[in-house]
């Protein structure tokens, strides 16, 4: 069986390829007296996991040097001696970068459990349904707070996490704009998930554009970049505007910390609130959430775009994709 | 008569003498129709004075260069050609830094008004009646939202505002810590004003001081002083900690803004919020608060320490104190 294990922390730099540590023919894992045996079908791939190899993202347990790479997965229990659980059950949980897991249903850190029923998908329940979308909805609905036509902005706007947010602000009746890096997600922001606009930072004049789309101040900033995104951003805020700090992706892209944001000041004038969030807080409104989240799928007002690469293999390059900006939506893995 | 106006906009630097002109012999105002004249006889100097200056502070009119000095003050009606006011009434405004002004009542940008019946003390409708107490109880009630049993730090809490918020921390019931700079200042929060404990960042490690004096966390942290003060507090929040911006008074400090609090992931990690908020939108709220304050006052639970300078023509000096850290409690200029 193969496997990866977390060699080094990635403290102050960037991901690199010695960070991980491939085991091509780790041994088996036999499940013992109520434990299941999970064969892993897909891996998801979150910006949080830099923060656990990091050991500095304290709201769940650190990871430890050697531990196998932790990462939320789907997958098809091959064998049962738990009486909840039956081989062919559709699984998600913790599962970890490995082929196989044997695990007790209930386990705190892997936390196997049915994918509710229907399964509607087999990787809904990593994108759409699972943390991504979860977050999204949380941040937008809970800390956000939009009404209908307010100016939305979201940036990391092609990720997983932004691309459902913006997406929600356009059901809550928001004008949204979506700031990315690159003409094509820009294109697929408005052509494809039907932002009112998007901002291609890397290409345009943050700071100018803003002004000419946001004339009127931006009510809700729904931030995933932080640095000098942020920073240009509060320049924009409108009265009583709501900055949803949902994530620092800039952190990992250059390894360490952005500066903070200088323009703070405009909280005082504009009246305004920056507000952090954990959704694993907001786990009783997760059915909730998920039956809306779904409902407005089938009816299509919600696109879930995935990026699937292929392979056990190639999980440190899949996970470092989203440091580059180069997943395309929620950042997924197949197994081989 | 005797007055001052502005000369130039103090942008991007500490204050100078050369941003005042003097003028020692201006035309005594004579009192048009339903205008009335009043003899200036106290002076208020607040933060904000300088972000007007600037013409930054764009949530009232800016002033111009060449405008009188502006600045709230306390005076005595001497002439009246309104039916409203009479000779002796004690009237407050944004009278300027002047020996006498001739306005008509309700004029915007003045607006005097008779001080509320029973006139308590001359001072008072500048300081703990005024913006400043008026700043402290919606900060720290509004914003901070304190509960019983709650860890609040304040910065500048040798500060007019910052001492009145914080006693109010205490009257709700708080541990309170103050951030304040020089061991008097810091012995007169504790040993005058009931704060548990005061850290003299001048002297002392406020990173080492804030774990040992707070180590389940800050619930709510009452910022007047930005810059390294504030990211260094941010690294000791409880979670769901509020952090209020009431002020940046280090940016007067240095004449720049200071840099970002990049310790804002902690908004993350502890599900906080940094708010910032104006007096201004809560003059609803004004005639219980003042009520309270008061109350508090004649309790002897609240006390209000004024800072008077002397003298309309040191009144440039007098405003500089407030960014060289040389007032103690509120600021304030007795006219000869």
């Amino acid at each position: 069986m193969q496997q990866w294990r977390l060699a080094a922390r990635p403290i102050g730099r960037m991901l690199q390829d010695s960070d991980f540590t491939w085991e091509p023919d780790a041994p088996m894992p036999v499940p013992g007296e109520g434990e299941v045996l999970v064969k892993v079908l897909y891996l998801s791939f979150d910006p949080a996991l830099k923060g656990w190899m990091e050991g500095i993202a304290n709201y769940v347990a650190p990871m430890q040097v050697g531990d196998v790479m932790r990462g939320g997965g789907v997958g098809e229990v091959v064998e049962s001696n738990h009486p909840g659980f039956a081989p062919g059950d559709i699984v998600q949980g913790t599962l970890g970068w490995r082929e196989y897991v044997a695990v007790a249903p209930g386990d705190g850190v892997i936390n196997i459990q049915k994918v509710a029923e229907p399964v509607k998908s087999l990787t809904a329940p990593l994108g759409v349904l699972g943390t991504t979308g979860l977050t999204a909805y949380t941040g937008m609905l809970a800390i956000g707070r939009p009404n209908p036509g307010d100016t939305v902005v979201v940036s990391g706007a092609a990720g997983a996490t932004g691309s459902i947010a913006g997406q929600i602000g356009k059901i809550m009746g928001c004008r949204v704009v979506g700031i990315a890096g690159g003409a094509a997600k820009c294109a697929w922001l408005v052509e494809e998930l039907g932002f009112d606009a998007a901002i291609d930072y890397k290409a345009e004049n943050l700071d100018a554009r803003l002004g000419d789309l946001c004339p009127e101040g931006i009510d809700v900033f729904y931030d995933n970049v932080g640095g000098e995104i942020l920073n240009t951003t509060l320049k924009h805020l409108a009265m009583n505007a709501r900055v949803v700090i949902c994530g620092i992706i800039s952190r990992h892209e250059t390894g360490h910390m952005p500066k903070g944001p200088e323009n703070y000041a405009q909280l005082i004038f504009k009246r305004a609130t920056m507000q952090g969030f954990i959704v694993l807080d907001y786990a009783a409104t997760f059915p909730q959430a998920r039956r809306r989240l779904w409902q407005w799928v089938e009816e299509g007002r919600l696109k879930d775009k995935e990026d699937i690469q292929e392979g056990l293999h190639s999980a440190p390059q899949t996970f470092m994709r989203l440091f580059k900006g180069q997943n395309f939506g929620k950042q997924l893995l197949k197994l081989a």
